[in-house]
C-alpha cells in the first residue's frame, strides 16, 4: 500500500462515487473511501482536498477549454457563435464521460450543499466566458448576456444528454439547443 | 415593546441592512438586529425565521408574479415572449426597490453563503418558469431552454439596474436586453 501507486487517484474516484451512491454523499468519510479503495487516508489527500474535490475537479480544466476556444473561434463570429465555440469544445472535452456524468449528477441532485457548489461553478464559468467575449471586442452588456445565455443553453443541453436513453454526443445536443435558441424568439 | 408595531417587520429589514452593510452578515447576530430596531429577539423571530430571510422573503412572491404572468400572456407569444411576460411583471414588481436591491446584492456579493443561496433561488425559478412554459403548450426541451435563457436575461439585466448612475427602469433595461438576445445570433 505505500508504493506508487499509478492508478490510485482513479481508483479513490470510483470507490468515492460507489460510496457516494449507496449511502450519500454526507454519509461517506475520506477514510471509507480511501478503504474501499485499498489505499491510506493520507494517499486520499495527496489526490483531493476533500471528498468534495472528487466530483468538482474537472471544473477549472472545463473552464480553460471553454475559454481558450471562445479565445480562437473565427473572426467573423456572432456572439452567440463565440460562445457556442467554447461551449462546443467544452461538450467535445466531457463526451467521453457521460457515464460519470449521470452518476455525478444524480449525487449532487439529493444533496443541497452540492447543488449550490454546482451553481456557483457555473456562475464562475459565465464570467469567465463573458472576459473572454469582451477579449474579443464584445462591450460588458453584450458579453455577459451571450455568457449567460450560452451557460443556460449549455445546462438545457446536458440535461437532455444525460437523460437514460439518450444517444445523441454532447456537442451535437448543444448545436441542438443553439439552433432551438436562435429560433426561441419567433416560433411557438 | 411589549405592544404591537405595525411596522416591526420593516424597522427589522431597516436595522438588518444596516447591520448588515457595516460589520458584514457574519458578524451579525440576530440579538443584535433587534436591539438596534429596538424590538426583542422574540420578535425578530415573529417576523423571520433566521437573519438570511431578511434578504430572501421577497423571492417567493417574486416567483408567483413571474409565473402567473406567464400563465396569462397572450395566446399568439413565442415562447420568449412568454419568458419575457413573466420576466417584465417580476420587473415591475421590484421597481420600487432598487436602493434596497442594491444594497442587498453588495451585501450577497461579500459572502459566499449568500452567493450559493441567491443561485439556489434564481435555480428554482427557472424551473418554476419551466413548468409554466410547458403548462401553456412548450414541450420539455423547448420550455427549459426558454427559462433558463429568461432567467440568464434577467441576470444580466439586473446587473446593469443596479449599477451605479443608471437611471432606466427595470422593465426598460428588460425590454432591451430581451431585443439584444433576439440580435446576438447575426450581429457583432
Amino acid at each position: 500500500m505505500g508504493r506508487w501507486q499509478p492508478d490510485a487517484r482513479n481508483r479513490l474516484r470510483e470507490a468515492a462515487m460507489d460510496l457516494f451512491s449507496e449511502h450519500g454523499f454526507d454519509q461517506t468519510t475520506t477514510a471509507e473511501i480511501a478503504e474501499r479503495a485499498g489505499l491510506t487516508e493520507r494517499t486520499f489527500f495527496r489526490h483531493f482536498t476533500d471528498k468534495r474535490e472528487v466530483l468538482f475537479d474537472g471544473s477549472q480544466a472545463l473552464e480553460q477549454q471553454i475559454v481558450s476556444a471562445v479565445a480562437s473561434a473565427p473572426e467573423s463570429s456572432s456572439p452567440l457563435e463565440l460562445a457556442a465555440a467554447g461551449l462546443c469544445a467544452g461538450g467535445e472535452a466531457l463526451e467521453e464521460r457521460r457515464a460519470f456524468a449521470r452518476r455525478r449528477q444524480r449525487i449532487i441532485a439529493a444533496t443541497p450543499e452540492l447543488q449550490e457548489r454546482e451553481l456557483m461553478k457555473l456562475s464562475s464559468l459565465a464570467e469567465a466566458m463573458a472576459a473572454a467575449l469582451q477579449a474579443r471586442g464584445l462591450d460588458r452588456q453584450k458579453a455577459l448576456l451571450s455568457a449567460e445565455i450560452g451557460v443556460a443553453v449549455f445546462r438545457a443541453a446536458f440535461e437532455r444528454w444525460i437523460a437514460e436513453g439518450q444517444r445523441k454526443t454532447l456537442p451535437d445536443v448543444l448545436r441542438e439547443a443553439l439552433a432551438l435558441t436562435a429560433s426561441l424568439a419567433s416560433t411557438k
